[in-house]
């Protein structure tokens, strides 16, 4: 049918409304006389990993005036010029949207979405959407997160006290971009927890969040009582100085709320959610996280820090899936979301965990009207409890189906979940797993131009165009080596049929052969047709 | 917290009302003073793979009287003796259901269901449930499709005319049943179809599926054209006579029906459909599976083989789903199935495909409708076209969801999808993806029971009973390994926390000594909780 010597994949760049706005694409070249696919790209300008990336973003940052350069306050960023708010301002997309400005950032990411800018910017203006990017990371490329805007993915990477290293580290980030995250968790504990980050956000194409608790617990040698509101907020600072473009802020967890929790079947499972609970409990305590809640959102103004609610009363099996405790918290998402926007600061909230498929729309109901539409980032859900080792798979199937639903954002869980951390390879698994669980979730929600990606591989498989198959494909190596499995020679990739079926038993094959045949039967026997089969021809005609 | 001692997994047998009437399970046994959990069990007895398993059902089989022995008549069974219904007699679980009977067969299945055996018979007995077991093929364990039941798996295999053989297919066979496969289909094209069907056969635990008109257009070299009714006919008497239990025929796909497909994105993908489509239109015939039904119901209820009604025209990618062509072969199935159940012969329908989330349930409620609440069974549905090499994944979603909606049975999709046969590996991918979904589908369904185990593994996990999360996972061997990669002692398999979030991170580790600090809490200062915090702490008293 057609030849694939033309077909390959290329990283182009669209041109923006200005010289220094340049969005990247995933091109597909098709053969056939197809057009062309172009593909939202998420692996960044590449280059050394130990370099840095160059500073996409940083002119756009400094020509709005609002931005000083100053000494580092931070611990650890000793002796380091950062970027920070002047005096009085707010340096947040959401100030910007609300202010009735197209941003660069907005633009380059409507050129990503293939969306309108002025549409962007209402959704981050309404709080619907968020666009997370530090002024201290200008290497990002901006990307939205957002109900109406294609389902992002994160991927969580980071060492723990046990396991890992910092080139380790940057390696899992560029992998993850290379498939396709949206956005990457350094979740890192143990020791050098700030040096990796730093390795990190330098190289990073993508938004990054951290948990800053997780740092500030370090700092007070793992014991929970002894965290103060002092610890936590010049850890903070020292995290959004380096560029940090979310924070999950486990502020919701109210002293109030931790009893809901106690006698569930696997009690609190979010590392942030049981610190703060073990802090509240044990002073008597209301969670400072909630009580200096004002002034963590002075602090992320200035930076244009995006929160991330997190919920750490999350249910971590199906027996406590929606219960009083999860939505308890949930209610109180809301309030918080409500004074961040006070500040112009931008809000997502976090979600579950584990939920049997049943319960999942609840969640998605309760937290667009609980917390007024901001976007929901959700880990999963887990549909089941019954398959460690696969729980990227278990946990894709809630994904997509919260997703459908409405979620922004999905945190992807890897093979390794509730077993041990991902190595390189469970990256990419969860990875494919969640993109796929995303792009479901793009089809479901009727996204503008999701199923052009669909199509044109459909198109392809059908047409035998086997090359064009697999450059379309999610991950193009795995489904050419699969093929070159059982058919490996070169001959088979422009074969009109594969060795699922053979060539007798070729179902497409059959269908090109019956689309003749129809076309022959109507011109030979039409007359004779209009008489007995009219109504039979008519969608050929 | 508990020793792992004693953790273990076995098969036990649980005993019905007569002495040879022994119900397989797999049964968990537990530490830390936890009951066992009883899973359902679908390996069989294992042996000797080419000796053929015992005749479990054969007493139960002939003490109706109403089956003779007689020489076979099928092309290829000379020479062998095999069972057929007495003259007039129809031996169909669903005419012993309608007569009242509660079969061994019903009661076997029940308690593997863990439900009561006249439920049981009701269900087939209103059609909503089908018992799969040829008379012919008495090795097999009984078992349910039907909505108010376990969801169930079917596994295919088979060759085609480039690749695999004999030995290879029965060990995919019974990999496949260890897996969890409910059912298994023989797909095999090419040569040696009937050897490889008699292996499969004789050594399979679970019904057997096939498609006969494969082996009929085989024995016409693969020329749909030079197809006849005759030679399908014997065909199916030979199925008949190895003991095949259910069998696809594509008699829905109309001469009507085909047009609706001809200028589909991928036309029709089914080999059935395709070949049967190519022989109605060439010929300006009916397809002979639609005219000549009453007598396919005729043969079927002398051996009690279901049909699996085709869905010749199923959707092959997103464009095409839920469109036309497709529901007008759904109506022609529902009047199919109609027609079976004059002849007591037992029924489901097969269905999509490809089909984007948000039309899934759609598919479910018109099958219901139109075909009067029959059984469905489904491939997949794949919930995306990008994603060749991991449709194991793109369907799982999909699968799951259907099944929540009322699916019966989901016919498992491998990574190999579109690329080439399934190899041993792909198997077990397959299984392990698809008995994910249907569990999440149990769960979201409330089916009596499901939940205890997901219970019980969550339960092993927040207590750290790592040796019974294994034991109770999907599959402990690979969730054994994926622990030990980072943790590899031994001593780890004890330890109150894993290499995920290292020892002062683990929430769990911390949800315990908050449930003792909530219950010291309570003990030492009720007196003040009861002014300050009685709402607060009114959940633990």
């Amino acid at each position: 049918m057609a030849s694939a010597t033309h077909s390959m994949r290329s990283k182009v760049y669209q041109q923006g409304s200005r010289p220094d706005l340049r969005v990247p694409f995933t091109r597909v070249e098709l053969s056939g006389g197809e057009p062309p696919v172009l593909l939202y790209d998420t692996s960044g300008p590449g280059g050394d990993l130990t370099m840095g990336l160059p500073e996409l973003r940083l002119g756009w940052i400094t020509e709005r005036g609002d931005v000083d350069t100053a000494p580092a306050v931070g611990p650890a960023n000793e002796g380091r010029m950062v970027r920070r708010a002047r005096a009085g301002r707010r340096v947040t997309q959401l100030h910007y949207a609300r202010s009735g400005i197209i941003t660069p950032e907005m633009e380059f990411a409507a050129i990503r979405e293939q969306m309108d800018p002025e549409a962007v910017r209402a959704e981050i203006a309404a709080g619907r959407a968020i666009l997370p990017n530090n002024i201290n990371h200008p290497e990002s490329e901006p990307m939205l997160i957002g109900e109406k805007f294609l389902v992002k993915v994160n991927a969580n990477i980071g060492t723990s006290a046990v396991s890992s290293g910092i080139a380790e580290e940057v390696d899992k980030m560029s992998w993850a971009c290379t498939w396709g995250a949206d956005t990457v968790m350094d979740l890192s504990t143990g020791k050098h927890i700030h040096r990796i980050r730093e390795a990190i956000v330098r190289n990073s194409p993508v938004p990054i969040g951290t948990v800053p608790l997780y740092q500030a617990l370090e700092k007070v040698n793992g014991d929970p009582q002894l965290l103060t509101w002092e610890i936590y907020r010049d850890t903070v600072i020292e995290q959004a100085e380096q560029g940090v473009d979310y924070m999950t802020v486990h502020a919701a967890v109210l002293l109030a709320h931790v009893p809901l929790a106690v006698d569930r079947v696997t009690g609190i499972v979010s590392r942030g959610g049981s610190i703060m609970a073990a802090w509240a409990l044990a002073r008597h305590e209301e969670n400072f996280l909630y009580t200096r809640f004002r002034d963590l959102c002075e602090i992320f103004a200035q930076f244009d820090i995006a929160f991330s609610l997190g919920d750490g009363l999350r249910p971590g099996s199906i027996a406590d899936a929606n219960d009083e405790a999860q939505f308890a918290e949930l209610r109180t998402q809301g309030e918080l979301t409500t004074i961040a926007w006070e500040y112009d600061v931008q809000v997502m909230n976090e979600g579950p965990g584990h939920v049997p498929l049943h319960k999942i729309k609840e969640n998605v109901d309760k937290q667009k009207l609980w917390c007024s539409d901001a976007p929901f980032y959700t880990l999963g859900p887990l549909t089941t409890d019954i398959a460690p080792a696969y729980d990227h798979i278990t946990s894709a199937i809630g994904a997509a189906v919260i997703a459908m639903h409405g979620t922004a954002m999905l945190c992807y869980v890897t093979p390794k979940e509730h077993l041990g951390l991902p190595n390189r390879e469970d990256v990419k698994a969860g990875m494919i797993a969640y993109k796929i669980a995303a792009h479901a979730g793009d089809l479901a929600k009727n996204h503008p131009g999701a199923q052009v990606w669909d199509d044109a591989l459909s198109k392809a498989r059908f047409e035998f165009r086997w090359e064009d198959q697999f450059n379309l494909a999610i991950d193009p190596d795995q489904a050419r080596s699969y093929h070159d499995e059982t058919l490996p020679a070169i001959g088979a990739r422009t074969a009109h049929f594969c060795s699922m079926c053979g060539p007798k038993f070729c179902s497409m094959k059959i269908s090109h052969e019956l689309k003749d045949l129809a076309a022959q039967g109507m011109a030979m026997k039409s007359a004779e047709f209009k008489e007995a089969g009219a109504k039979l021809y008519l969608p050929l005609a």
